[in-house]
């Protein structure tokens, strides 16, 4: 599907991240959002603006908690910044699929509390039914909150999460391989169904999953769905650099991001990857204004609607330790192991320069956004075409302070000038995900060249 | 939003069989069956034609695995009749609502190798963005197969998985229940997302599950999905008369069709529920002619499509033991304990009746519908109405021999005809499946009285 006409096979890639519940911190409560958050109407109008702008998929995140972040509360009142209420995204991606032809639609499902055979089943089923436009972004989860709704007290450690995630993803894509893409005759006059010999049993016995197989759903119109990764550790940007279709991080710098790009690049190249079969999503905040000064006040207008208590409980939650243990007038303390490193990096370094205490810090968490891209139209798409020029991203992961408006304004303004510049789509071309990122389809058998090389029993 | 108007709030209630698959042993191989059972269009184009004919719900069965019933094999020449390949149900339910308006929307999800907490979320986004439309079939599965896809060698006994259902029906419940209806505020003026007070923890610490709660995602529209069960045994009758708001069953004669619903009702009342909130549908597989002989000719023909081993693997799918293990020409084997009890019991009954070898029986077993009745339309809705009349149904289940046009038919020549009688509706009145079904709403806090007396630690 690959061509060199840029207003089809765009350089450009755009995903659109969206909760599947209130937007961010501050979404719920900005003048232009919606507040149809536990409503279908809410999620189908935000893909038909996102296909319209040449989206090549919907994103969608997750967690499995109301975060208990702060002083052990589920106070909607404060934990509202964290993302609550949260629905499952499988039904919502589902919807945004239905009312669109050509958007991929993606869903985070966390490795840590599912079995591989739910997953390989319900990836494989959505992407029959879309037409083969279906996406997972694979997270290990970070809360404890989170394990607590599933028989475990505290979260575990980071290697037995991405241990988990290893055998899971490699009896995933083996239950997507069991059936062959011709298995399936279906001829009614000699009444043969399927080919016994193209069908095959997974008979996997590991450390955590015990498996038979066969899957009893086909091979998925895409081979696997696209899958999407975000770790952002180094055991992360290993699982991520085999597995991974699509990596999604967040960069406060253009130097950051170039060295993350071509770290993962390279790690996919060691592993025997085309580098390009990995596409490198950066997120993107855009405020986009009819020049500077209007965008910079639209921004200051959305910072002002922040809880004070928000962004305390968003920063406690994305580290997974209640900051409420430590003296709020001090400084930021320093945490071993935290639930997601790459957010609380950038935010000790932040808190050093700046001198600031752990409350001050909340505050400006709070109304924090990622890689945040502020200015007109133009402005935008500068730096947009900047990242791309200095080999930092394939795309963006586009981050909307309030939806659907902030979508629309994107749409409305960005996407043409990005279309002018023949970065972005005009048309859709292929018909999958897959085509839509210029990916490949993996054959039967790929699993074998994206597991861990260390593990062991593979037939 | 009862009312004495039949023609708005039926007597006859109405449930289509759908399998997200393949429709039964010779579904897929009728001249008129479509075979888009992989595609979206397949399930909603039904979805518009159930609505069309005032139906309250579609239903969709499951099974978690490929099933080895015959010599272990899990060629699809001969487990089709078992019906494979089957989707994941959710996502399939969840585009035949967006399909449609009125009708509700049920899946089977086992509580075997499921998590409480997946469970009651995903149902209640389900809810949610269906406008309270949901349903959930609440199985505990019956093939080894399924048990061997999750880490276990063999399914575990029947008082096992009815304990562990009950626990995981009680969690899901209180799940439902940890956000009062009144939760959110979402006051964007005064910044006031939710009501804390009105949001409690599950604590939950069981034999089985441990989950701390509270849900995600707010109280769904139902306040409860409809659950509907299916069980046969006593424990399973105990089961689905203190939790179902919905049993489905099979019968061969109108006597035992009695005898299950005066049992299930008295339980119900037992148990101190209005027995008028249980419903009871039977299953019924129309074949529907221009008269008798006509309609005895289609089911004829049907009958000449069955694939001879199909109907062996089905049997031995459905009692979970491989029949190959026995003499084929030797009289059926008296087994322990059986999958499903309620198909065995009339096997049994007809095979000794008849003097019939596990052979004979098979290829009987695979023509075999559940509930037929083949005649003209009168006839149809003569047999319907009797037996609502004779006290032993609330409405049907009903089960196409293929699709979509048997529903097709059933709608164009049996629903005018039951409408003429005043017992199908003409326009649907309630705005969910619980108003269709004419079943209450439950209050916050009703699984106390659902579940079951003896289990402690209750607050
Ligand atoms: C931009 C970004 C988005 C993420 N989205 C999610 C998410 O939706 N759900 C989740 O559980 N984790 C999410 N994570 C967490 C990562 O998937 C990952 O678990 C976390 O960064 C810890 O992995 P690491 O130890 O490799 O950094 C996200 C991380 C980043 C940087
Ligand atoms: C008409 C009918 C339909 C059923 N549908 C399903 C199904 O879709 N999936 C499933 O796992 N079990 C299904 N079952 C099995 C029952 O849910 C139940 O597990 C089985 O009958 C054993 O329960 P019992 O021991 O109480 O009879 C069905 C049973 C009957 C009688």
């Amino acid at each position: 599907m690959t061509t060199d006409d840029p207003h089809t096979d765009p350089r450009l890639h755009l995903a659109a991240f969206l909760n599947a519940g209130p937007q961010g911190t501050v979404g719920w409560r900005h003048p232009d959002a919606g507040d149809g958050f536990l409503t279908a109407a809410h999620y189908t109008r935000i893909a038909r603006v996102l296909e319209g702008a040449g989206f090549d998929m919907a994103f969608v995140p997750d967690s499995l908690a109301v975060p208990r972040s702060l002083g052990d509360s589920f106070d909607p009142a404060v934990t509202w910044g964290t993302g609550t209420p949260r629905l499952d995204p499988i039904p919502v991606i589902t919807l945004m699929a239905a009312a669109t032809e050509h958007l991929g639609v993606a869903a985070t499902v966390s490795t840590g509390y599912q079995e591989p055979f739910h997953v390989a089943r319900g990836m494989a089923t959505l992407d029959h039914l879309v037409g083969g436009r279906a996406g997972w972004n694979v997270v290990t989860s970070f809360q404890d909150a989170e394990a607590q709704n599933f028989g475990q007290d505290r979260l575990p450690d980071r290697q037995t999460r991405y241990d988990r995630a290893e055998e899971f993803l490699e009896v995933t894509a083996r239950l997507w391989d069991s059936w062959a893409d011709d298995a399936i005759v279906a001829d009614k006059e000699s009444g043969v169904f399927g080919r016994p010999d193209r069908v095959r049993a997974v008979e996997h016995r590991g450390e955590r999953f015990a498996v038979r197989g066969p899957l009893s759903v086909p091979r998925p119109p895409q081979g696997y769905p696209v899958i999407i990764q975000a770790g952002a550790s180094p055991a992360g940007r290993d699982f991520a650099a085999r597995w991974a279709d699509v990596i999604f991080c967040s960069h406060e710098s253009l130097e950051s991001a170039v060295a993350f790009y071509t770290d993962v690049k390279s790690r996919a190249a060691a592993h025997g990857r085309d580098p390009d079969q990995l596409k490198v999503l950066p997120a993107a905040t855009t405020v986009v204004g009819t020049d500077l000064k209007d965008a910079l006040a639209k921004h200051e207008a959305f910072t002002e609607l922040v809880h004070p208590e928000a962004g305390l409980s968003r920063l406690a939650y994305h580290v997974n330790v209640d900051l409420t243990r430590y003296d709020l007038d001090g400084p930021l303390p320093s945490l071993e192991e935290v639930g997601v490193e790459g957010h609380y990096r950038e935010v000790v370094e932040f808190a050093e320069r700046e001198k600031l205490s752990v409350r001050e810090i909340g505050r400006w968490y709070g109304a924090r956004t990622e890689g945040n891209m502020i200015g007109s139209a133009a402005d935008i798409a500068d730096t947009m075409e900047q990242w791309l020029d200095a080999g930092a991203a394939d795309g963006f992961m586009i981050q909307a302070t309030h939806v659907p408006a902030a979508f629309e304004e994107f749409a409305d303004h960005v996407v043409p000038e990005l279309r002018r510049r023949g970065l972005v789509r005009t048309a859709y071309t292929g018909g999958t995900l897959r085509d839509n990122l210029g990916l490949t389809r993996p054959a039967r058998g790929e699993w074998r060249h994206r597991a861990r090389p260390a593990a062991g029993g593979r037939p």
